[in-house]
């Protein structure tokens, strides 16, 4: 017969393992499923300085430490990915893209969300263009060159930090009059001579080939405006990744998933936890703290099945 | 003119180390208030195995990391007790125990909770009878002795555990006819050989001098039994900080601070964070996770005022 678990976990960032942590400790038979690698987007991020406990550590580092604590628990680890939960009467089959299923008596949904990309729609011509939504990844490309930077939020303004130390200058283009992010970021911003931003200035189109960019004609409060760069990172908001669950009608209307204050879905033994919740702030903080509260419903609930 | 900040933490454990980073990253001007030493209840807890980040790490060395990075921030530290807090139209004026008084627009109550202590009323004759509250500060007095527990929630097993590396034996004294901590915590204390748990078992009377109990008279289903131990902890339970707060009409009738869903309380700029507001589950993850949403608040409202 199948291996069934009391809980299984989708999603091994932040939320996800501290799930686990307190779904272990809880003594509950556990599983957690990823599709790509643990951390989620603590991955992509460079540095971090506001999770208590490490006042300055690097994204991937952190996500070391998460994964080696994750490897310590008695926790099957599946890698590959969701594509349907199916609720039967008294248990959950989870389908997988590798064509094995999993049951479980409750499953805690954390799979978080990721960057928006650009669309055609959004600009022209975007294809093959020197085109990133990760500066960790590719800024290395580009050292000592001059890149450009979507997005006017905490996350872009961090990029455009980390990318200032690599490349030659950074052009922030922003679409309203005011950046986003939190004070003490743009002071930071502000005071890097290679950084420069633009507001009120959107993309009309890419020129370019093979992964460098040449030159973005850019709409300048409505005047065309040509600006040579490089490369061009796009940090333009996020989407849960919640695609595979819609038949569930459990998501709001931007897809994220509604629970109540104690992370329960409205169908029983579904639970979520991290960023593929709607809240105030998403952060390590905010999602470990979630993990395990989703944790604490699931153990309470089985318990009491 | 005397200094005014934009918002006061009150308290410096894991919430308020937490609201600090936050606070600090938004810019504003901060000061922190702790009237014993930084950490909170974590100073107390012998080891931490779920805080993600630290797969084991003991409290103190955690708290030595949480201050580490609070000290890595511009904000002013004040070490005295709060007495009150005065309510004026546009600030808050905190009184302080040395005398001197603190302005500010915001103010961050995260002053946690305390261990509840055992009255004559529970019990006769305790004075001076080797009763403590803390098995991390006073454990090492009683190594190789027998020493007794009060309690059943998983911090009276985690003192248990950390007890029975120390001394010969540890007799857990539950007053019901079952332990109610995590169950991973339950079968580590069932497989150690050195701890038994009386069940069903309240207390009568301590006998003994200078820190030295020489035996507790039990009520065991309502017979009266002598146990011979050398100390005796107890756990049971926990008030929060709360004594000073009383005229603001803010509490709940255990004394908790009752806030919204993002940390406000119904008075403009008084938030609160970790084990003072009512929750689901005390830990450090929901405490670090409450201190950042009620920083994020603050920061809201000072840009907005």
């Amino acid at each position: 017969m199948q291996e069934k678990y009391d809980v299984v976990i989708i999603g091994a960032g932040p939320a996800g393992i501290a799930a686990a942590i307190y779904a272990s400790r809880g003594n509950l038979k556990c599983a957690i499923i990823e599709k790509e690698m643990p951390g989620g987007q603590v991955n992509k991020t460079s540095i971090v300085e506001n999770y208590p406990g490490f006042p300055k550590i690097t994204g991937p580092e952190l996500v070391e430490k998460f994964f080696k604590q994750l490897n310590s628990l008695e926790i099957k680890q599946i890698y590959s990915e969701v594509t349907s939960i199916k609720i039967n009467k008294k248990s959950k089959t989870i389908m997988l893209k590798n064509g094995k299923t999993v049951n479980t008596k409750a499953v805690i949904l954390a799979m978080g969300r990721k960057p928006k990309k650009l669309t055609s729609d959004h600009y022209k011509s975007l294809e093959g263009k020197g085109i990133s939504y990760c500066s960790l990844c590719d800024g290395n490309l580009y050292k000592g060159e001059d890149v450009s930077i979507v997005g006017s939020g905490n996350s872009a303004l961090e990029e455009a930090l980390y990318l200032s130390k690599i490349c030659k200058s950074v052009t922030v283009l922003c679409r309203s009059e005011s950046l986003k992010g939190d004070p003490v970021l743009i002071e930071k911003l502000e005071a890097k001579k290679n950084i420069k931003t633009l507001y009120n200035t959107s993309i009309e189109s890419f020129h370019g080939k093979d992964r460098i960019l040449k030159s973005i004609t850019l709409n300048q409060n409505g005047e065309q405006v040509e600006l040579e760069t490089k490369a061009c990172f796009i940090f333009i908001g996020y989407e849960p990744a919640t695609e595979f669950l819609k038949k569930l009608n459990i998501l709001d209307n931007e897809g994220y998933i509604i629970v109540d204050s104690n992370y329960r879905t409205k169908i029983n033994g579904i639970y979520a936890a991290g960023d593929v919740v709607k809240k105030e702030a998403f952060q390590i903080v905010t999602s470990v703290s979630d993990g395990a509260l989703a944790a604490v419903s699931a153990i309470k609930d089985i318990q009491e099945m």
